[in-house]
């Protein structure tokens, strides 16, 4: 389904900026809350909190993030979650989100509100209200920009600077293939990621967003490259399928491509991996491998990674 | 001066995505705080506060807020100042800001660079940190979505709701013309917001950003009208001016033109004026004027607002 629409009496222009906002608080219904908690004053209001705050951003952008093959139920759901797995990699806990829309004159009214029914059904699933935001025009586009607040849940965050050379790497899910239909379809690992931070072996986390590859390279310690073993990285039935026809491997779709939205984090070298291990699956459900180490050097018996290079965000 | 470039050495596209980040980084300088209080993790981090939080979002748009007449120094001040007005509306102080660029890869990174000095020393000035935000390639575009992270500076926060009919309105500054420079070299009146919030006297308060008549619509008691008296209403010399080849009285660009960016806020009907303005005056220079009060209805020898609409954001 197509954002614009051609029929002047179908756009959110026909409505005009004070329908359109009592349209959205509609859409979003129980997932805002009464102003001056909600929508509708200069600033939203969150109540205090003894807890440290974390902030994040991130965008969906038509013809970048999506395209009319999509559904806008699912757009809207991605724009939070992919907001949410920014805040499991840091083991925290979600608050409250506002949205900014950059939309043209002719986006389809039809389309806008299965967005934000999509948005809202999220933002009730995950308990995280849209508290307020911002509508301008530009004209030919649609971009939503959606800022999430969260908070630590635990004395300590867990950032990408931590590991050092021996400590083992790991991550929660299966890797590639996400296009096939993950980078919709999701968990943002928020319950995983508030247990981890928990856990003394575990110094560092993030969330993988641009490939293994290119990810890996921001936890890596100074003067440690990653040691990974093949047989170890988890292949999801996605990368294998999208090896049948891409003319690469499924070990090549786990390392390369974007959007996996599962953890990656370390944890000390000495650590008791099965005694950890143990301990995660009485706790989750979520797979969870040790895909390698940090080392001074990588073998020849470690998966290369000199050609691979992720997501690059501008090219 | 045009955001886009020609030439492909000059462009954001030929750095790449880490360089581009590194160098973000370096225009920013001592606006940007370190790791993992800065740019560079999934979340940025803000220390523990017991205030209750305030948020908002606004962008700036290329063709939509800002053209090539205007410098990306002042394109960079006006992304932090419009935001850091809706913290003022509130009675706020602000703490920390991210940023979500979406920008075509033909964007020249000179231009990038004098918008992120502006940013930057807006920030500075203001003692708003730029702790972290997203790089989004976007084709054809420029645009900056900010997101102030801010708190309440006393026990209550002022909201658009709380005035009564009888009450009266005043307004800071002068108004209208705004585009003539105004809407870029405004100061955003955090000082006087903050003050503004602790006195008992003011129920209600928001920044003008839409032109005077419509904005007063959201301070509007239920049944009640703004009775405005045309002589009190401050006229900028830039309403003045523009009167002179628009076709409009100056009057009229201060009720309908946007981007002002003064506070607007009402008192109670019982409050010694001649008291509360002298109080202000030991206070500030900041121009104070009352334009009148919310009355069942106004008469003929009021400020006809009928036909002024203010800026839509939609059409």
């Amino acid at each position: 389904m197509s954002p614009f629409t051609d029929k002047p009496s179908e756009t959110v222009s026909s409505l005009g900026e004070l329908k359109l906002i009592a349209a959205i608080r509609r859409w979003l219904g129980d997932a805002t809350p009464a102003t001056p908690f909600g929508i509708g004053d200069d600033c939203a209001v969150l109540p205090a909190s003894s807890r440290r705050q974390l902030v994040t951003v991130d965008p969906v952008i038509y013809g970048k993030h999506f395209d009319d093959s999509v559904s806008p139920r699912a757009v809207g759901e991605k724009l939070l979650k992919r907001n949410l797995s920014d805040i499991a990699a840091m083991g925290g806990r979600p608050r409250a989100a506002v949205i900014a829309l950059a939309l043209d004159a002719t986006i389809s009214t039809r389309w806008l509100a299965a967005f934000y029914r999509g948005l809202a059904s999220a933002s009730r699933r995950y308990g995280v209200p849209i508290v307020g935001g911002d509508v301008s025009q530009q004209s030919g586009r649609f971009a939503a920009t959606l800022t999430l607040i969260g908070e630590t849940s635990s004395d300590r965050v867990l950032t990408r600077h931590g590991a050092k050379t021996g400590d083992w790497i790991y991550v929660t899910g299966t890797l590639g293939g996400s296009l096939l239909g993950h980078h919709h379809t999701f968990t943002p690992r928020l319950d995983e990621g508030r247990w981890l931070v928990t856990r003394p072996e575990v110094h560092s986390m993030m969330d993988l967003s641009d490939g293994l590859a290119k990810d890996l390279a921001a936890l890596a310690p100074k003067g440690a490259v990653p040691a990974l073993e093949a047989a170890a990285i988890p292949l999801s039935p996605a990368a294998h399928r999208l090896a049948r026809t891409s003319g690469h491997t499924a070990l090549h779709h786990a390392l390369d491509d974007g959007e996996d939205y599962e953890l990656l984090f370390t944890v000390t070298s000495c650590t008791d991996r099965a005694a950890f291990e143990s301990s995660w699956k009485r706790k989750f459900k979520t797979r969870l491998s040790c895909i390698g180490r940090f080392a001074r050097t990588a073998s020849a018996a470690h998966v290369n990674l000199q050609s691979i290079h992720g997501y690059e965000h501008l090219r």
